[in-house]
């Protein structure tokens, strides 16, 4: 069985950010891309942006990418595949939870044509001028086939994560669901604790803050309405692993408060194990990675000239982390290298007159 | 009552990390700065930096900065109280704690020259190979006096800390330690279960791993030992914070297990309210900032371009994220500015050549 081809129309349901994107990803390799919105303004935002031009009803896609928000996703899914029928497009969607649709689907319609997929890319903004064709770059794209999911039509899907120059990653809705629990839905509930618990401190308290707590609450920043509907959709995979927490949380509670270092120390080790099992860049092993910090004054260029000379040292950095310093006009930069290259950066960059320490 | 000039020696007892930097930033100011530590080594190592010298008997510092371990800081500033009796020097400490020292000292001696510090600064490395006297730039510097610390030995620590390049914050032992409870232990062992629970995940599910979640476990990675021993000494602010977290964390997993939008909502808006109550940089109003993203080759060199052409737009870069991705050799940078300045840069860079998005 040859492997199908991707070769258009696609047609996008749901002209917002990830629609917009996924049709500008999709013009760009060239194919012909049909839009449609219950907003005839994200429609036509979106074809003034170049990507593509307003369905209409004699075309014949060959893969439907439905991008409506998560509580819609099931009836335009179901709508999809009836108004597909006759020429058996393909559907799929790039909703954030994958079980939940699928189950309001079952047993109301062939599913045969659906593939679920999911892109691990946003942004704080939304709706189409926020799109663009390189938003999933390097990202992971989950595709989620069920039982009853045609093989070419995930081999499809398939196509469409790697045309966006995602990387695919095959899972099923449910693994997915306890997957993104796991790595963002929890993190994310578990940031806005303990940011909730910053939000009743005194000012004086907080000019303490240094790197650490600004990290663990960045993800907390994001728009309550979105994310809410996320977890609602993810509800049991997301209330196991908080329940997993809540009795760590005990136990960790009556350690720190009974005295007891070891148990205290056991649940720090098991973070340590957790930081380290993320993968690494470009999903490859972990290379030990060393930080060398360097004082910047807080002005334009200085930045611009401080990469110019590390560029000059031949290192290349792998993350670069900016401390926001209260009271004082200097920045405090930290450049993350591979630990054999540390040593060699920092002596480029004393060399050329910044004051750096590891 | 003129105010005290620090006009050293400065003795500091415990060449680690923060003691030889201390030591170097003194020297750095001119003091005279005598060095103790039970490691010899540490002695000679950190008067190889041109840390100071050894101090001998006869010595008699105007400052003393005990910088030991949290479990022997009381003992360490009892010790120092009494050998400098004669000439009256005042003792302050860098501990990441401060009640639990001082009530440890409480009646065995008179205090009145004893003033608790602690600066915000640190390092994953220890020892005195990692000082810099640059390590305190910018940063907060808890002063923490007792009911009867001496108002001049107070100003001494203060001068210290500007001396040092940090920034002075005046709270009592106890505030100090309910604010790192708040900032520092509780982020990071609300970290550490959020960490903990990706050490036990199949690799697949780690694979859709983005952004959010490496920025919260990102404090999970650091020593165990040492947290263990900040935790405990700290305890009784840290349970009572935990306690609260995990009333939050109960009444949170009944919303999202019973399907209650609105109060898993509440939740998300506290956390963006604390998310936001975080000081913005140099202490300042938070202004307004927007993200603009920049798909950048993983070579040596092109942050160096990127960061000139960004130079050029005359735009002020005030956070950088790099996003790890799995899978391909492309990088994409967050480049966060004022938010009415990111079209400009957006501009700017697009017209070099650089894929950018919002």
């Amino acid at each position: 069985m040859p492997e199908p081809t991707l070769v258009g129309p696609v047609e996008i349901v749901g002209a917002g950010l990830l629609g917009t994107s996924v049709a500008l990803a999709c013009r760009r390799a060239g194919l012909e891309v049909l839009l449609s919105d219950v907003a005839n303004g994200h429609v036509r935002t979106a074809s003034g942006l170049g990507a593509g031009r307003a369905r209409r009803v004699e075309d014949q896609p060959q893969l439907v990418v439905v991008a409506v928000p998560p509580a819609l996703l099931g009836e335009v899914i179901a709508e999809q595949l009836a108004a597909t029928a006759a020429y058996g497009a393909v559907v799929t969607d790039v909703g954030s939870v994958k079980s939940a649709p699928l189950e309001a689907l079952a047993g109301r319609t062939d599913l045969t044509r659906y593939v679920g997929g999911h892109p691990m890319a946003g942004s704080e903004r939304s709706g189409p001028l926020a799109a663009s064709a390189t938003l999933f770059d390097g990202r992971p794209w989950a595709v989620t086939p069920h039982d009853g999911s045609d093989p070419e039509a995930v081999a499809l899907v398939t196509a469409l994560a790697e045309l966006c120059g995602a990387v695919p990653v095959r899972l099923t809705p449910e693994e997915h669901d306890r997957a993104v629990a796991r790595t963002s839905h929890v993190p994310h509930l578990m940031s806005a604790l303990v940011a909730a618990r910053l939000a009743e401190a005194p000012t004086e308290h907080l000019s303490l803050s240094g790197q650490g707590v600004r990290d663990v609450t960045r993800v907390a920043a994001g728009d309550p309405g979105l994310y809410g509907q996320i977890v609602a959709g993810n509800a049991a995979a997301v209330t196991q692993l908080l329940t997993e927490v809540r009795s760590q949380l005990d136990a960790l509670i009556d350690a720190v408060a009974g005295g007891d270092a070891e148990a205290v120390r056991t649940v720090l080790e098991q973070g340590v194990a957790g930081a380290r099992a993320i993968p690494g860049k470009h999903g490859g092993p972990v290379t030990p990675m060393s930080s060398v910090f360097v004082s910047v004054p807080d002005n334009p260029g200085e930045l611009a000239r401080l990469f110019a000379d590390a560029g000059e040292s031949g290192v290349n950095i792998e993350d670069v982390y900016i401390d926001h310093d209260p009271g004082r006009p200097v920045g405090l930069v930290e450049l993350v290298v591979a630990t054999d290259a540390a040593a060699h950066l920092r002596g480029s960059l004393d060399s050329r007159g910044w004051a750096t320490h590891q």
